[in-house]
C-alpha cells in the first residue's frame, strides 16, 4: 500500500495533511506513443515523477489525470493514431478547474500540478487563472511545472551523446520519454519495435489534418540511444529541481 | 504487466482489438467512504470488476474514471467530508462524452461503461443519450451497468445474514464495499476503524446541507459481518451476470 | 381567481409575502404516460400537490416547470416515445438555477421544489448545489421532495392490496400516478384505455435504446385497481408529511 | 378537459397530429405589470392568444413557456422590481432549442411560436437560427411572431382614442395589456390600482441600473382609457392576421 | 498615429487614463450593406462616432468589434447573403463580457459602448447585466446606445426630406447609413451602383429563411436623396446628444 | 481604398472572390509591449503581414482579431499589467469557430490564419480541430502558421548580431517585434523608452502570480540594436516563406 497516495487515505488521514501539506497532480494522457512504447506513457511518467517528488518533499499524490488535452501533430502525432484519446480544451480546463476548487476547499495551500504531456499545458493554466487570477493572497498557491523545463541544460549533452538534440517538441516517444520509460516501467518498453524517425515537422498547422505531415510510425525522433541509466539521470535531476522550488515557493507560509 | 489495460498496449495492439472487442470503462469517484476505508474505493472497486469481466469476456479495460460526479448526501456523504473531489455535472458529462466520442472514432462498437459510484449514472446516461440518440444502427452500442443491480437477489440472504439489508442507497462504506475492499484490496482496509453507523437519511434534500443530515463517521450503515468471502461471492456472481447481458446484447454484431 | 399563485399576483402583493413566506415550485414533464394517461400527468400532479401544501403551511405557487429532464427507459419510458418533450441536462440544470437565483434576489428565504417526475432530481440538485453548496448562514434554504418518498410505508399496503408493489421506478403511469390522477383531474384519465402491462426491466442502460428494452404502451406496469379514494389517500398523507418536515426546517427562522 | 393543449392528450393522440398538424408554443414570462396587473401577465396573454389561433388554423397548444428572458427597464421595468424572475440569455436559448428538437423529432412540419414578451424575441430566434440555418427542406419551418406586430395600422386610432400611442415599447401594462387582460381575465385585473405614469426612457442603457431611470409603478404608460372591449378588437384582428400568414406559410406543404 | 486610439498607446500611457478617463468600445459588424456600401459599414461608423465622441468628452477609443451578432433579415438581410459574418449569441455575449472585464480591472470606471449594428444590443445588454446586475456602487459605469436612438426627432424631417422616414429597422443600407459613409469614408460609397429597393418585412420571423421574404439587393430601403452634407448633420448631432448624457451619468464621479 | 480589406469590398464584391481566393484572417492581441511599443503591437503586425501575404498570393484579408487570448508571463507578461485586455480560452474559440463557420459556409476552400500572438495558437487550433478534425475532403483547408516558425534559421544572425538569441518566447517586445514595428508603423515605436529588459522566466507557472516573476518594464528581453531594416529582413523573408506554403497547401485544389 503506497501511503502518498490519497485514493489510499481514509478521509480522516487525508484531512490531517491538507492543512499544511503539498498536494501533487500528475497529469498525463492517453495516447499514441510509437511502435514500442504503450499509450499510458504520459500518465505513468507523471504519476512516477510525482511519487518521487512527493517523497523527497513529504507530499501526497492526487490520482492521476489519465486523459489530457489533444495530441499535436508536430509534438505528438495528433489524432488520426488510434489509441490517441483526447478531450476538449473546453472539457479538459472544466476538470482541472473542479478538481483544483474541490482541493481548495479542503484547505490545501500548496497544490503543484506535474504535466507530462505538453499539450496539457495552456488549458491547465487557463483553469488555474480561471480560480486564481486576482490574486487576494499569496496563498493558495498553485503551481505548474513539466519535467522537461526543469532538465538541467548541462545534462542534454549526456542524454544527447549519440544522437543530437533537436528540441523538445520531437522529444515525443524518443530517447527521453523511452529512457523515462525503461527506468519507471521497463517491462512496458517495446525497444525491438522502435524505429529511426526522423520527422520534418511543417512550419504551419493543417486541418484538416493530412497524413504526409505525420510520421508513419507517431515517434517524432529516434529513441536510439535511450537507456534506463539515461532515465535515472534525468529523474534524479528533474525531481531534485522541482523539490528546490517547490521548496521555495511554498516556504512563505509555513 | 497487465496486457487488459489499454494504458499498456502501443497503438498497434490497441488497434487491433478496436474493431471486434469489447471496451470496458471503469467509472469511480474520488470520495470519503467511513473511518475504515479509502479515498478511492469506488475507482478500485470499477477497476477490479473491469479487470475480471475483461479476461470473462475478452475484452479489454480503458483508463478508470477516477474522479465523478458529486456524492450525494442520502448515498455517498456529500460535499462536507474531506476527501470528496467531486466534478460539476457538466463537466462529468462532457468527460465522458470527449471520452467515448474518441473511442467510436478509433473504431470500436462494444462499449461497456462499469459504475462503481452510484451519483455517476444520471450524468453518464446524459453523455450517452447525446451522443447516440438517435439510432442509426444498431451499433456502435454502449451499454451502462453497475455490480448492484446485478446482483442475484437470492444472494443478498447470504451478505446479509447478520444485519437487516435497507437498500442500496444506504451501502455507502457499508456490508457490500467494505466486503469487495476485503477481497479486492484487503490492505486498504482498517476494518478496527469501522463503527456501527445506523443513519437514517430524510425524504428530502437540503440545501445548503447541514450536519444532523449527516452521519459523523462518513459511513451510511454498518460495516458489521464484512468478509473477504461475501466480496468473493458478490464479484463471481455480478461477472457472471454483467458478462452474461454483454454477451447477449453485443452478439448480434460478430 | 387562486391566490396562491404567484402568476395571479401583482409585485406588491408578491413582495409582501417573499421576506417570511414559503415559496413552491412545482416541477413536472411532458412525457408520455401510457395509453390512459396524458402528457400533462407529472406537471399536474406537482402542480396539485404544490397547491395543497400552499394551502397547509400558508406558502404560494410559483408557475410549474412543465418540461423536464429526459424520460428514462426504466423509469419514465424514454425518448422513443412520441410526446416526450424532454431537456437537456445542462438546460434544464440551468433553468432552475436562473430562477432559483431571480427568487433569492427577491428575497425569499424558505423555498421548496416538489417534483413529480423522478428524472428531474439529480438536475435539480445539481442546480441547488451550484448556488448554495458553501453554507453561509442556514438560511435561505432550499428543499427539495417529491410524493413518493414521502409516502408512509404502512399506507403501501392499502394501495397495493390487489397488486404487488414492486418498487417506485416501476410506477410510471402505474398504480399511483393514475390514482392521484382520478382525484386531481378524473376527466383526464381514460382508464378504459390502459391495459396490463408488466415491464421488467434490464439490469443496464442501452444506448442507443432499441425496443425489446420498452413496454408497448407506455405504462411500466398494470395501473388495475387504481382509483380516485386511494389518490386522495396518497394526497392527504403526503401534504402531511411534506407539511411537517417543512415546518421543522423552516422554523428556524421566524 | 380543453383538447387543444397537449398536455391533455395521450401519446397516442398527440401522435396523429404531429404529421399535418400546426403546433403553436406560446412564449411569456413572470415579471412585473404594475400595480394593477399580475406577474403572468405575458403567459396569460400568450396562452389564450394561442389557444384561438389553433381552434381558427386547427392546431394545437404547448405548454407555455411561463419564465422568459430578461425583462429591459425601458420596455418592461427591469430586474430591480420583485417578481420579475427572468433567465439568462444562454439559458433560455437552451430552453427554446431543447423543445424545438424534441417537437421535430416527433415529426412536426408546422410550427409557431407565440410570443407576448418583447424581450424574448432575440433569444428565440438565436434558438432557431441555430436549429434551422441551413435550408436543407422548406420544412420543418418555424415561424416566430408576437401580438403588437400584428396589429392592423388602422386599429390603433380605436384603441389609443383617448390617450396618444407613444410607440409599442412603453405598452407595457399600459393600455393594450390591461385591455387584453380585461377581455381574457378580468378577475385578475385590479384596475383601481392603475395609477396615470408617463415614463421617458433614456436614449440608452444603464449599467448597474439606477431607480431614476425607471416608473416608479412599473407600468410604462398609462393604462387610462382600458377596456374589455378592446382586448376583443386586438384578439379577433390578431388572430385574424397570424392565422392568415400561418395559412400561408403552411400550405406549401400540405 | 491618433491618440485617442488604445492601441496606440503604450501601457503607461493607457494606464494614466483608466482611473478618470472615459473609454469608448465601438460595436459594429461585418455584413452585407447592399450594392453600394461595403461589408464593414457598421464597424466603420461605429469607430468614427466613437472618435469624435471621445475627441468631445476627452475619452480614449478600444479596438472596433468588427464581428457582430447575427444580422436579421428585417433589420440587416440576413444570413443568406455572402460576407454576412456573425457571431453566435453565446459568442457575441462572452466577448463583451471578458472584455468589459478586463477594461474593469484595469480601473476604469466610465464605459461607453457605441453600437453602430442594431441586432448586437441585446446581447450586449446581456453582457454588461450578467457583470453589473447587483448595484454594489454607482461606479464603475458602462453605458451602452446607439447613434439612430440619440437623433433629434426634429431632424428626421431635413434628412427624409425626398424620402418618407420607414422606421429604423429598414434603415440599413439606406438614407442615413449611405449618408454617413459618404461623410466618414466616401472612398468607398458606390452610389452608382445603389437601387431604389423598398422592402415590406413580413410580420414576422421565419426558419429557414427563405428568398421571398429578402429583399434581393440587401438594402431595405431606398438610399436615394443620401448625400455627405446631411451625414454630417446626424455626426454633429448625435455626438452633441452622445456628449451630453455621458456627462451627465459620468459626473457624479469626478 | 485598400482592396485587399474585405471590409472594403460590396458583398457582390466579396463573393467573387469566394470560391476560389484565399482568405487570410490576421490574429494579434491588445497587449502590453514594454515601455516603448504600443498596446496593439501584434494586432498590427498580423494585419501588416497579412496585407503583404495577401499581395503576393492574390488573396483578401478579414477584420483583424485584435482581441486574443490570455498573455502569459513568460512569453508576454501576463495579466498583471494595465492594458492587456484578454479573453477567456472559451471565448476565443468560440469567436474563432464561429468566424470560420461563417467563411466555410460563404464557399471559402483556402484559408489561411496568420498569428502575431503566440497565446493564441493552442486555442485558435482547438476551434479549427473542432470543425476540421473529421476530413470530409481535402478541401476546404485552413492552415494556421506565425511569422516567428517561418524565418529562416540562417537569418536569425543577422538580426541578432549584437545581442544574443535566447529563444522566440522572450522576444515580446524586444529586437524582433520592435523591429517590425519600426518598418510597418515607426510613428508607434518609442525606442528611447525601451529599457535593457533581461527577464529570466521561471521553469513553472505560479497562480496567482506575482511580481517577482516579472520583468518590471514589459518587455522580455532588450530592444537594443531594433531597426526598420531588420524589420524589412524578416518581413521579406516571412512572407517569401508563407507564401510558398500557401501556394503547395492549396494548389491541389485550382
Amino acid at each position: 500500500m503506497n501511503a502518498y497516495l490519497i485514493q489510499n487515505l481514509t478521509w480522516k488521514e487525508y484531512q490531517a495533511k491538507a492543512k499544511d501539506g503539498i498536494l501533487i497532480i500528475p497529469a498525463g494522457s492517453t495516447e499514441q506513443h510509437g511502435f514500442h512504447l504503450p499509450l499510458g506513457v504520459d500518465a505513468i511518467i507523471a504519476s512516477n515523477f510525482a511519487l518521487r517528488v512527493a517523497e523527497k518533499v513529504g507530499g501526497v499524490v492526487a490520482p492521476t489525470l489519465t486523459y489530457g488535452y489533444k495530441s499535436q501533430p508536430s509534438s505528438g502525432g495528433g489524432p488520426l493514431f488510434p489509441g490517441t484519446i483526447d478531450l476538449n480544451g473546453a472539457t479538459f480546463t472544466s476538470l482541472v478547474k473542479d478538481i483544483l476548487t474541490e482541493f481548495l476547499a479542503d484547505g490545501w495551500q500548496k497544490i503543484f500540478i506535474l504535466d507530462a504531456h505538453y499539450e496539457n499545458e495552456a488549458f491547465i493554466a487557463e483553469a488555474c487563472d480561471l480560480i486564481l487570477r486576482n490574486p487576494k493572497n499569496a496563498f493558495p498557491k498553485v503551481l505548474l511545472g513539466n519535467w522537461w523545463d526543469n532538465i538541467d541544460p548541462d545534462l542534454l549533452a549526456k542524454i544527447f551523446d549519440e544522437v543530437e538534440f533537436r528540441g523538445w517538441a520531437l522529444e515525443h516517444a524518443a530517447i527521453t520519454e523511452t529512457s523515462l520509460m525503461m527506468y519507471f516501467a521497463p517491462e512496458l518498453v517495446h525497444q525491438e519495435l522502435s524505429i529511426d524517425e526522423s520527422f520534418n515537422p511543417p512550419t504551419y498547422q493543417c486541418f484538416p489534418l493530412h497524413d504526409s505531415l505525420l510520421p508513419s510510425s507517431g515517434s517524432l525522433y529516434t529513441a536510439r540511444s535511450s537507456s534506463a541509466d539515461k532515465g535515472k539521470i534525468i529523474v534524479d535531476n528533474v525531481v531534485e529541481k522541482i523539490s528546490s522550488f517547490l521548496t521555495k515557493e511554498f516556504s512563505e507560509l509555513s
